[in-house]
C-alpha cells in the first residue's frame, strides 16, 4: 500500500465515488478516526448476543496477559471496515466477498482506529451498469501500528453507463492466511481461560476436521437493531438506512448489514465453540443471500481444518466454515459443498479461530 | 451453598440441561464472569427510562456516600440472573416465582459479576412433559464477596417425557426478608438526597400501609429494545429471541424477559416514588401474565408495610406491591387481591426499597 | 433568571404541571442531575449516525485544544433539554419553537449536569382548552458554570378549561444571537481539523450565503430508536412512550421527539458541512410537521450568512437554515420560502455553526 497514488483527501464529490473513479494504485485515507469506548463494547453486547469472556471480564483478560479487555474482534473490524464505506462502497450494490483478513494487534478501549484503502483491481461487469472495485484496505491504530489489513471485493454502480470501461484487472488473492501469518501476541497465556468463565470444556484438541456443529440458540433480526449496529461502526451505505429509496430497489427493501450477519452468527455460535477466544483471520466469505429485519439467523460450523502453530504448544487454530441460516431448521438443512449456494443460506465465512490447547499430561 | 456436589464447569451439554439433569444438592458455577461499564448503565436508562439520580449523578453518589454511582439493583439483578440462565433455565417454559431476594452491598462500574446455583427443589408436573426446579443462586463481585442472593423457581422441559420423575422436593420459603435482614451500607448518608435531584418531596414517613399510588406513565415495548436488554444481560433464553421457532409454540411469539418489565415498572414509578432510591429485598413475586412487544405498560404500587430499620433514624424501608400492568388505564382497574389474577396484570411483584425518613424537627 | 419566584422543589404534582399552574417569573430547579458516561457518547452515535470526528477521537479533541472529547452539541441540549421535561412539557401538546440557544462552554464526558427553567410568559389559546408557555432555560455543570441557555414555547393542555385564563404575556425574542454573543472557546484551535479527519475539504471562506445544499442520505426512523434516544435523555414526555394512550389521541400515534430529529438531520449533514464542527446558537426553529416512525428523514441545508468573528482569523460562522424533509425526494423539493410551511418538511431550524477558516497565503 506504499507506492500507490494518493487521492487528495477531501476531494470526494459529496454523493460519493462510482465505478469510472476508481484506478488501480488509487489510495484513500478514510475519514472519522474513531476512539473505541466502553459504550461501543456494551453496545456490541446488546446488539449481538457476544460472550465470550476475554471481551467483557477484566480479571479473565489480565489473566490472558492483556493489560484490558481486548474488543471483540469482529467489533473492531465493523469499525475500521465502516471507514472504508466512505470511498469505496458508499455507491456499493453488493459487498462480494473478502480475502487475506489479519487480525494483527489487539484493540482495546481507548484506541483510536483509522483506515487506508488502494485499489488493486478493477473489472466492469458486462451489462456496464457496475463494475468490481478490489481494495487493499488496513486499519491503524493512534500509534500508526496496523491492527488489521484485508482485501474485498465489491459492485459498485457506474455514475454514467456510457462511460469506458478501465482495462481489467483482477488481483491473484490467496485461498487462505496460513497459519505462520497468523499473529498471535507473545504474551497471550491461553491456559488463563478456564471453563468456569467460558462455559465450555472443548478445547483445540477436541475439533476435527470435518466435524459439523449446529449451534443451538436463534436470533431473529429488527430494523433497529441492525441500524444502530451499522451506525455505531459509522458505516454509511445507503443500503442499509433509507426504506424510502430502498421501495425503488431490486429488493424493495433495507438490505442488513453483513457484518452484523457475522457478529450474530459468531455470538450464537458460543454454545459449542466456548474456548475459540479469538478470532485471528478471515480466509475469504460471502455474503450468499440479503438478510433482511424480521429473519431469524441460526448458525451451522464445519470444521475445515485443525492446525499447530509455531512455537505454541499452549493453543492452536481451527480453521472453521461458518454457515449463517436464516428461517430454517439446521436439522433439516442438508450440507451444503463449498462453493454451492442454498437459498437459506445467507453467510459462507472461511474463517480461523485462536482456541487453548489441552496441557500435555 | 457450601455442602452441594459441584457440576463439573463445561459438561453442560450444548443444548442445555432438561429436567431430569437436575438433582437437588447440584451445584452450578456459571459461565461468563462480567465486567460492568459506563456502557451498561446507559443502555440501562436508554432502554428502561430509569430516573432515580443515585445511579446517573456522580456527585450525589459522593453525597450519599458511595465512591461512585452504584449502578441500578435491577441491572445488577438482570446481569447476575442472566448468568444462571445457561445452566437453569435455557430450555425453561416459564420463570415462576422469586423468594428471598437480598441485595447484600452495591455494585460499581468496574466490578466483575459472576453467579452460582445449587438446586434445593424439584418437583415433575402432572402432565410429566415438564417440572418445576427451585434454585438458590447468588451473585460474586471480584473480591469474592457476595453482592445478591436470591431463590427462584422456573418449569424445565423434560428431554424426554418418559424419564422417571425424581421424588418431589418443595423447599419452604420465607415469604418475606424480614427488616432485620436487609444490608443497609453502614456508610450511607441518606440525608442527601434532596428534592431538588430527584423531583419528590415524599419520604419514609409520609407513607402509609393500604396507599396505593398510580404512576402516571406508560410505556410501549418493542421487539429491538426488549431483545437488546436481555442481550446485554447476557441471557441466552431461547424464548425471548427466536421468533421463528416461537410460531411453533404456544404463544406463538417472542416472550419478553420478565425482568424487562420489572425495570421498566420501576422506571415508571419514579413519579411518585422518587426518593426511593434503593430496592434492598425483593420478597416474591410471579410474572402472572406474557408481556409481548407492542403491549403498553403501566405501573400501581400499593404500600403494604412500613418498617423502621435498626440502628438507623435517617432512612426507613416500605415493603411494596408493584403492579406492571399492560394495554388498560389504571383508573379502570379494580383492586387485585394478594394472589389474585387479573388478564391485565403481567407483573405482581413484592419488595422492599429504602427510602430517606424526615429530619426530626 | 435571577428574581423570578421558586417553586418548592418536589411540590410538583404527580401528573405534572397544567396550564394554570404556571406564571409569569415561577422559577423551577428540575430534578435528575445527570453524568455524562462514554455509553451516552456511543448510544449517540448508534441512534443517530454522527461522524463529527471531534467528537469520536480523542487524539483530534487534543489537538483541538480539548482536554477529551467533547460530547455532541446536541447531545447536550438533549439531556439538558429532558431535564425541563419534568416541570414545563409533561403535559405538553406540542413544542412549538426556540429562540436565543446558546452554547456556552464545551462539555465532556464525566460532567454531570442539571437546568432549571423560568416562565417568561403565558397566553391562553383562544380555544380555552391549553396555553402557550414561555420558558428561559439554561444547564449547568457541577462547576455551577452555565453550559447552554435557550427560550423555547410549548402549548401545555389545562387541567380543567374554565379555568380563568392568566394575561397574556408575550416576551420579545431575539431573531438571531449575534455574531458577538458567541462563545469561542479561547484554547481552540481549529486549524488541527485536518480533511482525512473529517472527509471534507470546504472550509468557512466555500459557502455563501443563498447556497443550497442537498446531501445525499437518507435515515428511516424507528419506534425503538426515537424512543432508546428520548429515554436516554431522560425526557419524560408521555407523547414520545405510549401508543395505547396515543390511539385516542389526534394523531392517533407516538410522536418522535423533535431533537432527534433534529440530530438525525445533522448527522445526514456531515457529508457536505464536514468542517462544521460545532454548533454555537440555535437562533429559531420549529417542528414544522409531525414525525412518526417508519418515515424517512433527508437533510437540506441553504445557508444564510457568512460571519467573521472578533479576534478570530482562524474560524468564523455560518447562519444556516436546516430543513429535516419526510419521504419526498429532495431534487423534487421546490425552494421553501422563510416561515412558508410545506407538507414534507418537518424541523425548519434556524442555526449557527462554527467552521475553520482557509489560512492566509
Amino acid at each position: 500500500m506504499s507506492d500507490g497514488v494518493p487521492v487528495l483527501p477531501g476531494t470526494r464529490p459529496i454523493g460519493g465515488w462510482f465505478f469510472e473513479d476508481y484506478a488501480v494504485g488509487l489510495r484513500y485515507g478514510h475519514p472519522t478516526p474513531r476512539t473505541i469506548t466502553s459504550g461501543d463494547t456494551a453496545l456490541y453486547l446488546a446488539l449481538t448476543g457476544a460472550r465470550q469472556p476475554a471481551h467483557c471480564s477484566e480479571p479473565l483478560a489480565r489473566a490472558l496477559g492483556h493489560p484490558s479487555c481486548p474488543v471483540d474482534d469482529l467489533l473492531a473490524f465493523h469499525i475500521a471496515f465502516g471507514k472504508t464505506v466512505h470511498d469505496i462502497s458508499y455507491n456499493a450494490v453488493a459487498n462480494l466477498g473478502y480475502a487475506n483478513l489479519r487480525f494483527l494487534e489487539p484493540v482495546y478501549v481507548g484506541d483510536t482506529l483509522h483506515a487506508q484503502s488502494e485499489v488493486i483491481g478493477l473489472k466492469e461487469n458486462s451489462s456496464g451498469k457496475s463494475g468490481v472495485v478490489y481494495v487493499a484496505s488496513r486499519a491503524l491504530n493512534q500509534h500508526g501500528r496496523e491492527v488489521l489489513s484485508w482485501v474485498r471485493w465489491v459492485m459498485v454502480a457506474k455514475r454514467d453507463p456510457a462511460s469506458p470501461a478501465p482495462p481489467a484487472t483482477v488481483p491473484d488473492l490467496p485461498r487462505e492466511v496460513s497459519p505462520e501469518a497468523l499473529a498471535v501476541p507473545a504474551f497471550l497465556k491461553p491456559g488463563a481461560l478456564d471453563p468456569m468463565a467460558t462455559g465450555g470444556t472443548r478445547l483445540w484438541d477436541d475439533y476435527e476436521a470435518g466435524q459439523v456443529i449446529d449451534h443451538p440458540g436463534g436470533m431473529t433480526l429488527e430494523e433497529a437493531e441492525h441500524m444502530m449496529a451499522t451506525r455505531l461502526y459509522q458505516n454509511t451505505a445507503r443500503v442499509h438506512f433509507d426504506a424510502y429509496r430502498a421501495k425503488s430497489a431490486a429488493t424493495g427493501r433495507r438490505l442488513i448489514y453483513g457484518g452484523h450477519v457475522m457478529s450474530v452468527c459468531r455470538a450464537l455460535s458460543h454454545d459449542g465453540l466456548e474456548n475459540a477466544f479469538a478470532i485471528a483471520a478471515i480466509n475469504g466469505g460471502t455474503h450468499a443471500n440479503p438478510t433482511f429485519a424480521g429473519d431469524t439467523l441460526y448458525c451451522r460450523h464445519v470444521v475445515l481444518d485443525r492446525w499447530a502453530l509455531p512455537g505454541r504448544n499452549d493453543l492452536g487454530a481451527l480453521r472453521l466454515r461458518m454457515l449463517g441460516v436464516k428461517n430454517a431448521e439446521l436439522a433439516a438443512l442438508p450440507a451444503v459443498a463449498p462453493g454451492e449456494r442454498h437459498e437459506s443460506v445467507v453467510l459462507d465465512l472461511d474463517y480461523t479461530v485462536l482456541v487453548p490447547r489441552r496441557k500435555a499430561t
